[in-house]
């Protein structure tokens, strides 16, 4: 019997996956490598950065999703280069020889050339982006709790966020929502409700994939829960408080970053064309030109539907792919014909704008409020994977639609900050703590009966 | 009318929160103040470090826990002094005068002088801590399916505890269970089966606070788990990859520290008496000698029980001290009676071992086994504030029971690590993706109906 097939694919997001399921049964070695461990399901990411959802719930291993699959071995490693001639992906775990490699390495933050207004606004792309994120909102309106001054205090409740797709408007809403529904009764010096919260978006409307009657709809219902939308307005500089609009520097306290993408560097590995965003320039079958046994897909593949317009870099869209290309080199591995061509079929387009208002297009179906939030939150609720998953984040959101809480209201501070006392105490405190501890006690944590 | 008397709490663990609520109808204005915006339940720390439970299970918003508490504010800051002759605590949120304060700012880890372990061996007292330790121990076994050198997988699938107190007993177990339960189905070079956990106690025995029979079971529970229980065995080094015992390196994938605890800076700040773990001595009322309008409580404190033993560091000993100091300034502020001095009620001592396993003593009932564990459980879930999270942890422990699984499986990288795409790619690839994208797309990440 001749050694089966190694097919090694790159990312672990809906792409990559969606490959590995195609190829449950199929004669292969299936070796999937991402550098976390961590499937992510970024179109509810944004709601950890609000602190609706906590990071397991919208994260999961990706050992877990896959471990039935019993042709496929996962290793958690970064990919730096890929020898096409030697048919070999390298990375800092070692090398990995492929007969079939799928390149599904989605797409990260892109500022236009302005790589360093990164720091200043973070993009949503990550579970670290979103909790700190998250961090960065809360820890504005505590320091503007002790502010003294009205001006400093107004910076600080100002938060700005760049883009009026589909993130930017549901980061822009659910800041809202927060600020208006669920921290008011917590503060006693600052007017959570006071807080101002601007959209910027370049283009002349929001949500530019959406029919316009459903982006007005979206602009009206932001800015009836007091979001500031501007359109036409590209935003020109972004500094450690402020961000730049229309010549004038708008104070803030903090600012995010959902205007543009652009897509890995999976074109770099494989010195392939590539299109403005960055992406591969893929052949019909999703394969890299002059490469058969190479497929770029997902937000990092570049590709038109039959309409002759671009495939979007959206969920639906890359898994369609990946399940493209693990039925194609299922049949190769069979000795079968090749499937046709590639063809995307778009289902429509869904964004939610906050407490009971979202927009559905589905062509000739369109939705906008109530009804529509209602299935964004089913759809969004069934394409979680696993039971666990789906009871956990309908809990939390009906806990919060009740309630008006936000649960995961945490703010953490990076691992390898200074670690010190549970407690409140100094910075400047904790070596002299250290040092007077001459000796210590047992620890006994939690060794007693509450009372 | 005169203005009320002005109440400062500093930290918001559970001696701060009690005497907070215990002044909820008092005539005073509370300010509490604490380094981290949240409360965070440390009993129930270890379960987060081991993947069970997501850090929003056991942190909630110090704010939300006392929003309907009119008289109290809540500050996010760092305490830098107290100045007692001017009755003003100094933080980098400005300064705080008070007539009444009560320092309830715990413990922090101890290394008994070398504090140049700490970062080969973290301690487990805050939410950063348990996500850095899930972190390396969730890496070790990734980096384990990736070692080719059977030795190098063997020192990253060995896990060291030191320290035999009942979060060490808990961690071991929870790792042990960890291993033999929720991981093996998804390696496949790496079997998490034989992964080893020791647990290192340099005292004569596990749990020193609990009758001997209890601390036998203990380790017998531990043992048949396959934890390698060494008793009478200090720790003599500690290193990035090894621990050393008896004068041998062990080498190791991880190593956690739960050996010791030293009290805040409450004792540098008030230039007060402490004890060999650098404890506060505290008069019978809790206040600090020859400062009546200073309390010291919980963790920080020092003071001993009608028996003559220390007052034990654990959470109700906390609350009890907290309640009384509370009620005292009640009673000071409506110009009665003191309280009589404070006496410390000891209701029993609970560890859990892992599942179907844990010991209680109340005293003359004493429980080991199943019966324990439900006792465990049924007493952290009712200890736990709010419904929302006992709820959320009931469900997850009844979840994780049945089906062997640990949710939470997150590694996560320190917030201000290199933001990078959200799938593999090398990180040598990051910038030449960056630049590369000299246009970017426009952002549509959950713009669609799945497919």
């Amino acid at each position: 019997m001749a050694t089966p097939p190694r097919v090694v694919i790159v990312g672990g997001g809906f792409g990559g996956l969606e490959t590995a399921r195609a190829l449950e049964r199929a004669p292969v070695e299936v070796t999937l490598i991402d550098r976390q461990n961590h499937h992510c399901f970024q179109p509810l990411l944004y709601q950890v950065a609000t602190a609706t959802l906590s990071p397991a719930d919208v994260a999961w291993p990706i050992r877990a999703i896959l471990s039935r699959q019993l042709n496929l071995r996962v290793v958690m490693a970064h990919v730096t280069a890929v020898d096409t001639a030697a048919r070999v992906v390298r990375t800092n775990g070692g090398d990995f020889r492929y007969d079939q490699l799928v390149l599904a390495t989605g797409a990260t933050h892109a500022y236009f050339g302005h790589e360093e207004w990164a720091p200043h606004a973070p993009g949503l792309k990550r579970i670290e982006d979103a909790t700190e994120i998250r961090r960065r909102i809360l820890t504005a309106f505590e320091l503007a709790e002790l502010a003294g001054d009205p001006q400093e205090r107004e910076r600080l409740t100002t938060f700005v966020v760049v883009g009026g797709g589909p993130t930017g408007v549901e980061l822009a809403g659910a800041i809202a929502d927060m600020a208006r529904e669920a921290l008011p009764p917590d503060f006693r010096d600052v007017d959570p409700r006071r807080a101002r919260v601007l959209l910027i978006e370049a283009g002349s409307r929001l949500l530019a994939a959406f029919p316009e009657p459903l982006s007005d709809y979206t602009r009206h219902a932001l800015e009836r829960r007091g979001v500031e939308v501007f359109l036409g307005a590209p935003v020109t500089e972004i500094g450690p408080r402020f961000v730049v609009l229309n010549g004038r520097a708008i104070p803030c306290g903090a600012a995010i970053w959902a205007a543009g993408v652009a897509a890995s560097a999976a074109a770099d590995w494989l010195q392939a064309e590539r299109d403005r965003a960055g992406r591969v320039l893929v052949m019909p079958d999703l394969s890299a030109p002059g490469l058969p046994e190479v497929f770029v897909i997902g937000d990092t593949a570049s590709i038109r539907s039959d309409l002759g317009t671009p495939v979007p870099g959206v969920a639906p869209a890359a898994k369609q792919m990946g399940r493209y290309v693990g039925a194609l080199i299922k049949a190769r591995a069979a000795g079968k014909a090749a499937p046709p061509p590639f063809r995307y079929r778009h289902q429509g387009d869904l964004a939610t704008i906050g407490r009971q208002a979202a927009v559905v297009n589905l062509g000739r179906l369109q939705l906008k409020g109530f009804g529509a939030w209602i299935f964004w939150s089913l759809a969004h609720v069934y394409f979680l994977i696993g039971l666990r998953n789906r009871i956990s984040v309908a809990f939390s959101w009906a806990w919060d639609y009740v309630t008006f809480g936000r649960r995961a209201r945490l703010i953490t501070e990076p691992a390898n900050a200074p670690s010190a006392e549970s407690a409140a105490t100094g910075p400047s405190a904790s070596p002299s703590a250290a040092s007077s501890a001459k000796s210590a006690g047992v620890d006994s944590t939690s060794a007693a009966v509450w009372g």
